[in-house]
Parts: C-alpha cells; structure tokens; sequence
C-alpha cells in the first residue's frame, strides 16, 4: 500500500508550501484530447508554482489514451498507455484525473481509484449527474476527494461558493445559462435573424456545436449541470433524469421576434428552485427581460444567478467551455486535492443532509408566453379568454396582430402573457385550445423568467 | 488547556454531519451591531442546519459591547459583556467572530484569539489591509484559521475562487466596483444629473453613506479591498497604503456628461494588475464604456472581474454591504472553520509565495480622459498636440465643442482620448498645459478603462 503511505504517513497538518519533502505526489490522466492535453501541459510547465502551493511537486504518472501511438506535443510517449484499469490501480498514483467523458468505462475506473485511496478529479457531468450519488459516497467511505469544478458551468468558480461560501445560508434560486453551444445558437437568431438550423451549421464551423449537437441542443447537458447545482444548493440529490427537460430545436425567428417586442430575449435556462414542499429543476428555454443580468450574457459564456436568503442576489459569470478555462478549473481542484493529500485530509464532504420531495412536472409554476394564429372576426378574443380562465390560468396581457404571412386569409395572432400558472393547467388551457375551431393551428408556448 | 481539548483531540478526518459528537463549538462575537446581531440571530435559530454542516451545534460563548444594558431582542443579556480581552481569551470559546471594526483593539483581540489556538472570522477590511501578514502569520503559526470572506467584496464569495479555484492558473488583472456608496453616489449623479453633494446627502438619507464619508467617498474602503484582492490574487501581500488611491469628490456633472458623450459612465474602480515587472493596485474614478460587464453594476451591488491567463475572464456579483449578506459570508465562514475544527485541522493558510516588486505610481499605465478649456482661436489645437507630443502621451481622439457657460468668452473644451500612458508623463503634461496662456484652467483628468 505505497499510497497510502504517501497519504497518511506525512500528516503535517499546519506544515506549508514545500518544506515537507520533495517526494512528487503523482497524477494519473484518464483522457487527452483538448482539455487532458492542457492539464498536461500546465502541470509540466508550472512546477514551481505547483509546489509554492501544494508543498510537494506534481509528477504525471501515465496518461491513459485510445491510441497510444498518435503524436502529442511535448509529452514522453512513455506516459501514453491503453490500459486504463491498470492505472487507476497503480500504487504509485495518488490522484486520477478523469477527462474522458462518458458513463463507462469511466464510472468503473473512478470507483476503483476512490476504493484504492486515490482521489479523483473528474469534469465528467453526465457521469455526475447519474451516479453523483454512489461516487461522492465512495469518496467519503474511502477518506479521498472527489472534486468537480469543471463539470457544474465551465470554468466558473460556482462549486466552492454552493459548497462553502454559502453554507450558512439558505439558497432559494439558481438561474444560470449553462450550455455555451445553445446561448450561441440563440445569440445568433437574435442577432443576424437566421433560423435555428442555419445557427446551428455556423456554431458547428466555428467549433461551438458538435457534428451532434442533440445534447447541447436538447438540453440534455444542461439537465446534467441544473442537477449538479440543484444537489450543491439545496444539498441533497438529485439526478440529471429527475431534472424538467425542453430544447431549443423549435424555436423559430417568430419567437424571437415576437420577445423582443416585448423587450427580452430567448436563453435556455437551467432553473433550480427549493421551499418547504419540494424542489424542482428544469432546462427549458425562456423569455427573459432585456434589464435581466442574465439577457446580456452572450456567446460561449456561462453564467449563474443564485438568490440566497440572507446574501440576496449574486452572479457568477465566465467561459462555459473551451480547452484553457476547464484545464484551469481541473487543476485548480488538483491542487486542492493534492495539498488536502499533503496534509492528510480530505475535504470538506458533499453536504447531503436535506432530502427533499422533487416536484412533479405538473406543479411547476411559471409564467408563461403564447402564440395563438385564430380566425379573425368578433368574439374570438372572448372564447380564448374563457378558456384561459376555465383552465386557472390568469392572462397578464394579450396583444392581437395582424399575421403578416396569412393576412389575406382573415387570421390574427394573439400574443397572450400570463400570470404564475401550473404547468397542468397550463397544458390542458392549451391542448383545448388546440381543438378549437377558431384556432388555426396548435398555439406555441414559452416560458417567460425574470419578469416582475 | 480546555480549548485545544476541544480542538486537538476529536480528530474525525472522515466522519461527517453530527455523529462524532453532540459537544457545542463555542463562539464569541466581538460588537453586536447589524452585522453581529444577524450572526447571532442565524446562530441561534439554524440549529438544525448548523448541525448537519458542521457535525456539533454552535453556541454563542459571549458577546462583548460597549454598552451591556442596552436591550438586544432575542438575545439572552447575560451573553453580553464589556470586557472583550477576557472573552477571546476564556478556556471555554473556540471561534471568535470579530465585528468591532477599527484597528484597535481588534487587533490585540484577534492576536489573542489565535494565540489561544481560537480560529477567527472577521469582516475588518481596514484591519487586514494594514496587518493582514502579522494576523495571517499568527493563524498560521497556531495552527487555526482566519477567514474574511466578507472583508474583500460584501457578500460575493471571491476569496475561495481566488484562494482555491483559481490556484492552478495565474491571474493577469483583478478590475472591481468594490464600494456600494461611491457607486450609489455615482448612479445617481448619472441618472439624475445631481452634483455630488447632492448625492452624497440623499445616500446619507438612505444609509447608504455614513454622516462622514470620508472613508468611502476617498477612496479608503475602496483601497483596503484593493491590498486584499491583490493580495490573493498574485498571492503575495499588499497593505492598504500601498495602494494608489483617489477619491469621487471632484467628480462634477460635467465630468459625467462628457462621459455620457463617450457612451461611458464613471465608476470608482479598484484594480490590481500583475506582470513581471511587478505588481501594482490603485483606486480611482474611471470612465468605463456602457458595453463594459461593471458599466451594468449599479447601487449597492458590488462586482469583482477577473481575468485569469487560462480561465479567461470571470466576473463575480452581489450585494455590497448589508446586515443580512454580510452576516451571511460570517457566517459560512464560522461554519467552515468550524467544520475544519472538528476535523482537526486548519484549512489552506494565506498562500503567500511570490514576492512581487510593486510599481511606482509613476509608472503606472493607463488611458486618460482630459477636458481642457482653451481659447478658441486658430493654432491652439496645433499647440496643445504638441505639448501631449513631447511629454510622449499620444492622442487617440480630441473634439473640440462651444463652451456653454462661457461662449461668449471665445472658449472652447477640448476633450482629449488617450492612448495608454505613464501617469509621470501624463502628470507633466497636465501640467504644462496648465501654465499655457491659452489654456483657461486646470486641465480635468479622469482614467479610462474597459476601452480596447
């Protein structure tokens, strides 16, 4: 157990910044494409600084690679190895960083680096938001870290603030914009006017959007990430899949033409809200005023919003993705873990202490914006009316335009803004209006945040 | 030694949230005021949260005030006592919360407190900005923590990212709005149009500024935030009088206006810049364009943005100042430190590491705004280039407008852009212009920020 022994031989619990020993705490790299390749480079670069911070320098151990003979730039081809297994369980590894992404193999290699003491710095979401639960409880039983910078917003510092910033206090709300590629996507339709598809070929060009885009797009990693903060602010737990979940594939330049007359603008938004009957997360994009903090993040960025009871409104603001910003948020973590390793100590635990009921879908209350085209003649604004009212659900406002596409056919718009309504009542309000004869065809719903 | 009792021998590295044991950590407050009297008030009434996050309940030991007899509601009078050096120093207290403000006594008693192997939180930025090394090497000698989360920004969680988060990369520039009043005063001057008396009295009115304002309107507060941030930004230390400081009060409607015609505002900014020649913090009024993510930052709020050499640009936003948001960054941070003591350790200790030269005022560089009256007549503007030439300060833009309140005295304003230049060469030419015959007064110079 050579591990252990460099864990918790050397407890020199007040002993700072590199008079302990110069024995090289070593770090194993699962994964190196873009942000591995990084993290490589900085712990080979930053020597020094490393150990003015940790107290002992960092080595890599191994490098664990699909293809061990493909040529990486200023790292010894000796590091590159296939056999993941091999180095998580080697003894003379005493932290794994994991940058391949995925739930397998990477969740079997995390648990067996936690089992053999290691601790583990990983920026894997998905893998987070699906097994959170079992790895952060390997990690207790194992006295090991288990950090995750990375994987909650980008390089946004977020992590630390939830876990111990605001500790003392009691979260309500979480708003962030969390996915670069859809704020980009949504950027450009407000900006240039182009549709969702003709957004989403130039984010793919310019690198933003994978040739995939389904999980950014369909806001699967999104749910991931709201799940991760959900967990964090309201310490208890909750999976990606328990997370409300809508994408941006139908929104249309109707749609963001028509939040801007009403001065806002369209983001995917990951909500996470708690009170005394439960809470809720949910991804879904919204209508957001224009004089919001968060209607002016733009491009690749991410941003939080968080409304504590006692701190009131803060804000988080940074890139959301990209090779330097998540290396610098990965080995942030490692130097934490690596001086808790110097000193013999783990870190501050995931607090889960509060299990909270999780909302039904149906209970979720927001505002809502809705387009409906109907046949334009006396007493139709009334029967909308009477629907919206049988249905619980309050209208704010309704503004009728003229449909520019259709005018000649005597159809309108309406443009309805509601009060709070539950989602149920909202659904069922508008399914039946779907079936009236005076609707031309099934209305298009929005959320709407922010608006006081 | 019953504290260290306390402290030393209940080492459980690795059991979390209440089993250990049901022994109450004991905290003495130092004043009761708003802040303190919310601290004390969440201490006693989050039991149950406190429990679950720091493994033993919190009990509040003693409160030390002025004035014993006054009638604090909720608070049990025999808390109180005015004889705070036997407070820090009783067997019985394990955390000392210090929220007297003032160098003295504070010092003495936070000297105490941590020779006495306490862990202190305090909020006492002029404090720490003149004796932050002494009271760092004290914590760190003993073994025990001193954290001052609400000391940098009011209740934005900014040192745990630059402490931890941040650690692996090398920050390039810490830009803030750092002061809640000097940015009330500004706001309203720029909405309203008042003078700054003006606004300095309605702040008062609102207690958003003390019936002195010295301290904030000059800058002091603004200074003492700056050493910190520069403090752990480029991890080394800076006092508070090393910091270049410059005050809001000769800031007039003009000046806001001509920053209006610039599409910027005014803003008193606290920046700290780091790079090889050294280091270099200043406070002073800047104009920043509207586009600037701060220009947005209005009334109480204070932001801090960061622009880090991998993590790109981080920006960081909440309430400036406040019972309940202070109260609450005191919080989180008794309860880490408390967490920390029941584990037995200290957390990461002030990482001072880099010695960093700091660089004359002279030689700080930024861009200028300047308006000069002249005498409007041909071949001044030919006069005034050259002497903006020869001390080697270089123009971007100058514009020449009618002098409303003296147009009939054949003046005009110049208003001068610069690039970016040494304050020493700038200083010279302000200078020269104001002994020219053809320049009618002392020429106005405010920096500028934020422009590329």
């Amino acid at each position: 157990m050579t591990n252990e022994g460099v864990l918790m031989s050397e407890v020199q619990v007040h002993d700072t910044a590199g008079h302990s020993s110069s024995e090289p705490l070593r770090v194993a790299l699962l994964g190196c494409g873009t942000v591995g390749s990084q993290v490589a480079r900085m712990i080979l670069t930053r020597g020094d600084d490393i150990i003015a911070r940790v107290g002992r320098p960092l080595e890599i151990a191994g490098i664990s690679v699909a293809h061990v003979d493909r040529p990486r730039q200023g790292l010894d081809s000796r590091l590159f190895t296939t056999d993941s297994a091999a180095l998580v369980s080697r003894p003379d590894v005493d932290i794994v960083v994991e940058l391949m992404g995925g739930i397998d193999p990477a969740r079997e290699l995390i648990l067996t680096a936690l089992r053999s003491g290691k601790s583990v710095v990983t920026a894997n979401k998905a893998l987070l938001a699906a097994h959170g639960e079992e790895l952060n409880a390997a990690a207790e039983h194992n006295g090991v870290d288990l950090y995750y910078e990375a994987a909650v917003a980008g390089a946004i510092p977020i992590v630390r603030p939830l876990r111990e910033s605001l500790v003392g206090d009691q979260v309500r709300q979480v708003m962030g914009i969390v996915n670069g590629t859809t704020n980009y996507v949504l950027d450009q339709m407000t900006t240039t006017g182009m549709d969702f598809e003709q957004a989403v070929a130039q984010a793919q060009q310019k690198g933003y959007a994978e040739a995939d885009p389904t999980a950014d797009v369909e806001g699967y990693d999104a749910a991931a990430k709201a799940a991760l903060l959900a967990s964090l602010a309201f310490h208890t737990r909750m999976r990606g899949d328990q997370v409300y979940r809508e994408g941006i594939t139908h929104i249309t330049p109707d749609d963001i033409a028509s939040a801007k007359d009403l001065d806002c603008v369209i983001k995917l938004l990951a909500v996470c809200e708690g009170g005394p009957e439960g809470i809720v997360a949910r991804v879904h994009p919204a209508l957001l005023p224009l004089s919001h903090p968060l209607a002016s993040v733009s491009g690749a960025y991410n941003a939080v919003f968080v409304e504590a009871q006692e701190a009131g409104r803060l804000m988080f603001l940074g890139p959301g993705a990209g090779g330097a910003p998540t290396a610098s948020a990965v080995l942030g973590d490692v130097v934490t873990v690596a001086r808790n390793a110097v000193r013999g100590v783990a870190g501050p635990p995931q607090a889960v202490f509060d299990e909270f009921d999780i909302l039904d879908t149906d209970d979720i209350q927001t505002r809502f914006h809705i387009r409906i085209q109907v046949r334009d003649e006396p007493g139709v604004l009334a029967s909308v009316a009477e629907i919206f009212a049988r249905h619980d659900v309050s209208m704010q406002t309704v503004r009728q335009t003229a449909d520019d596409e259709t005018a000649k056919d005597s159809s309108a718009i309406l443009t309805v803004l509601t009060h709070q309504a539950r989602q149920a009542d909202l659904s069922a309000c508008v399914s039946e209006l779907g079936e009236s004869p005076f609707v031309h065809s099934q209305p298009k719903v929005i959320r709407v945040e922010g608006m006081s």
